[in-house]
């Protein structure tokens, strides 16, 4: 059985404790080991600031973006052997394996393009220069530039390409070095891409390390210019915000924790609508892929009461054709939890879901003998006030409808009862009533998806994060945001007001300076 | 004596606790007492978030615009009643209250101004739109909309006036309700300002509370969408950044903190030139103005080793000649220290900058039995490495002079030692020397301030916060971001990314809407 290693300090490492075995979710066996404890995090750290980061930062914006161009091609052409390690390690089926690694790869693809424009300065214009004096020569240029620090990354399990290449575009691009944990039960995934990075050498000595288990007291050694991205639970994610070192020292933390996702339907689109196809499809992917286990899949439909039992007896129909099975099997359409933790988890948020929801279909069954199966699971809940519904994210291939009288006020009100989400999808034609909804439930999330007769044959389901938009969300959702161009960057820049000569530093460090032209 | 009250839920309030006594710092006596035991803090924030929100998004950005525009117009017609408050309990010269109450009333006035081309929409675009599908129908805007919360402002002692409105102007205007609380020592200052902020009815009901005196429980009683906006200590800063409730609820939490702010004077300039002069001139303000007690005032002042006694002969000449006495006075160039506790920790601080560095002028000396006076205090260090200079915030008229080698690396290396500041001024005619030392200390700083031949006649002194420039540092200064024009709304606002058909989205909630455009 493979044990998995860190790379610290440009070599890869083994821990010296108990290592944790990591299992194939279909076959329940064990097929790895994972561990890191005695690494040496406090040099990991420093190796990352004073190499790495000055790796990086001796090129300009536009040098770092071909280096990311040349990772996204290196963990390309390993596409076939990543897929076969994610069936294996995350359960997954060949569709949500390239689902996770063509994100990953097209994200770091998305943000080289991006560097094409940046040009070869390290720092950039901050939005136009303003008067300060009392003439035009006492002038005011915003700029940003790299923070010398080291950039943490914890990533979730669902997303073992994905969630570390999106996060590393970033702060490579930034031009800030990165410590990389993976979650742990998929983190063999994540060691192939790892070990795929450091092979290709797109990136220069320092700008990627990588823990596979434990960060140890990693957190104790950053500072002020240091930067903790965390995606995974609202629990976990409030134990390391609060984290003394952290507080004291300013570090930026940065959080995507739970989300209660809701789709809702308007009362104006019909079973013939473009947009009613849209709905049914969206719903199914988000509730499948990946065995739901998507931070922004649909948890919550929000239904107009007299259009309920045609949606329910749909998505029933749908969901009841999934094929379930083995993920290397070429004919399954859906595999198993990734682990038994995870299996534990959703079977235990379903029962809680059905003390106030009817079961449609589905339920907190083991399918199988062998393997984290359980079947996509549709609740319609009985009471749409009852708590649970808005604050438990069963992590799985599980979703409740929720009926509504139709009004956008209404459907405003039940959106925002999730306490803040990734994403909200709103299926409607009739602009005014989407306009009310739109706004009305703007402040509690982080992206809203419009679906109408006018896009649906082009869109993605929701559950997709593109890199052009922001990703993360208020309140449980944890407060942060990643992604979304260029802003994805500021989590690892600083801005700077700089003031004087509109000669020298409008000239110098504003947008007219074709090599820092944003 | 004036029992100060504080204003919650429409009405002037008085604690049932035992009151503090606020002192005229010139005379030593009581002048006011302050308490806010007792009152109904959880009401308080429900009431801003139902009544002052609805009241303040009822409208627009534009025509919030014009309350701020009538808030400063009232505070400014009670100048001189102002200023007369600012002497008394402030300890603060005419200059000095004036720089308070001008800088309040221009900061309202600059977001008065700045609205003005925000049109009548309740969201602002954020950036271009992007294609996101196959064509450019399928199309993402990001845009930024008001949170439904309320802001807590914590306001400090130096800046009764000017530190409470400037956070005011930017959360009403991105349409959030504030509770304001004024720093203890000089409340009474504050609380005629608020006053003023009430009996002139500029802002609609629920817009504006005051509490005089702590905030009690207000901190539990704050959510997902509500905002901490503190100025202070950095030790306040982060028990209050890691509250429990706040880090639970992902509530924002914004600091201004400690900061060892550093002027640096570049080997080019010569004693004829406009820069030094200055660069003289700017030292002396920054040490006197407001008795030092500016949150931005320079603590290090870095200059090339052969130029150190000039520099110091320079400024113990002018400091010497500072006519320190009764702020009341005409004559006054510089009042007392604002209370008794400033005086202790401004003493216990000059004595423990006096372990590592030469007292060319003043000291920790009471300079008359009655008032805290001190007199302007330059140190000259011994050992430029020491910690002490780099990290206490002596906040008074004290500054300490260290030598360096003239370079560029060197002058990065001794600026960056304060471990994050809120504002760094750089005096050079040289632009090569000058680039390389903002681009190297701009991480570490919010705000540079580059001070040539070209614009010493017509800039600021460095102190000088101007709302078109974010003000804030990373690090020891609190890593938070306040005012750089419209950057400053961004606290109370939430984006979004909206995806959808160009058609809609694009033209409803993107730049080319004229109501909406930025």
């Amino acid at each position: 059985m493979i044990t998995l290693e860190s790379f610290v300090r440009g070599a890869w490492q083994r821990g010296n404790g108990k290592p944790r075995p990591l299992q194939d979710p279909t076959q329940e066996t064990d097929i790895a080991l994972c561990d890191s404890t005695g690494l040496d995090f406090a040099g990991a750290v420093a190796w990352a600031r004073a190499t790495g980061g000055a790796n990086l930062r001796r090129v300009g914006f536009a040098e770092r973006g071909r280096w990311l161009k040349a990772l996204s091609a290196a963990i390309h052409a390993q596409r076939d052997a990543l897929i076969a390690v994610s069936a294996q390690n995350g359960g997954s089926t060949r569709g949500d394996a390239k689902f996770d690694l063509d994100g990953a790869t097209g994200t770091l693809a998305a943000y080289a393009k991006l560097a094409e424009s940046l040009g070869d300065e390290n720092f950039l214009p901050d939005g136009d220069g303003v008067q300060l004096g009392r003439t035009a020569r006492f002038w005011g240029q915003h700029v940003r530039v790299p923070r010398p620090g080291v950039a943490v990354h914890v990533n979730a399990f669902n997303f073992p390409a994905w969630g570390m290449c999106e996060k590393l575009a970033c702060s490579v691009l930034a031009g800030v070095p990165a410590i990389s944990k993976p979650g742990t039960p998929t983190a063999l995934v994540a060691y192939r891409v790892a070990q795929v990075v450091t092979q290709s050498n797109a990136l220069p000595e320092g700008a990627f390390q990588f823990v596979c288990g434990s960060l140890g007291d990693t957190l104790d050694w950053l500072g002020p210019q240091d930067t903790l991205a965390f995606t995974g639970s609202a629990k976990t994610g409030a134990m390391l915000k609060g984290h003394a070192r952290l507080v004291g020292a300013n570090t930026r933390v940065t959080l995507e924790a739970d989300s209660l996702n809701c789709a809702i339907l308007a009362p104006d689109v019909g079973d013939d609508a473009d947009t009613w196809s849209a709905f049914v499809n969206h719903l199914v992917t988000d509730l499948t892929q990946k065995t739901g286990q998507k931070c922004t899949a649909v948890r919550r439909i929000l239904v107009p009461r007299d259009r309920v039992e045609a949606v329910v007896e749909t998505l029933v129909d749908r969901l009841s054709r999934i094929a379930i099975g083995d993920p290397a099997d070429e004919a399954t359409k859906m595999g198993p939890l990734a682990s038994g933790a995870q299996f534990e988890d959703v079977t235990k948020g379903m029962k809680a879901l059905a003390t106030v929801a009817r079961t449609a279909c589905g339920g907190p069954v083991k399918l199988k003998d062998r393997g984290f199966f359980v079947a996509p699971t549709l609740f319609v809940a009985n009471d749409v006030e009852a708590d649970v519904l808005h604050s438990l994210e069963v992590f799985g291939p599980c979703a409740s409808v929720l009926c509504y009288d139709g009004s956008a006020a209404e459907a405003v009100r039940l959106a925002n009862r999730g306490g803040g989400g990734l994403v909200a999808s709103v299926y409607a034609n009739d602009k005014r009533w989407t306009d009310d909804v739109v706004l009305g439930i703007a402040p509690w999330h982080g992206r809203i998806w419009v679906c109408s007769d006018k896009v649906a044959d082009q869109a993605y389901a929701p559950g997709m994060v593109l890199p052009q938009s922001i990703h993360g969300g208020p309140g449980r959702a944890g407060g942060g945001e990643e992604l979304g161009g260029l802003r994805g960057l500021d989590l690892y820049l600083q801005r700077v007001a700089l003031q004087g000569d509109q000669g020298h530093i409008g000239r110098r460090f504003g947008r007219s300076n074709p090599d820092a032209a944003v």
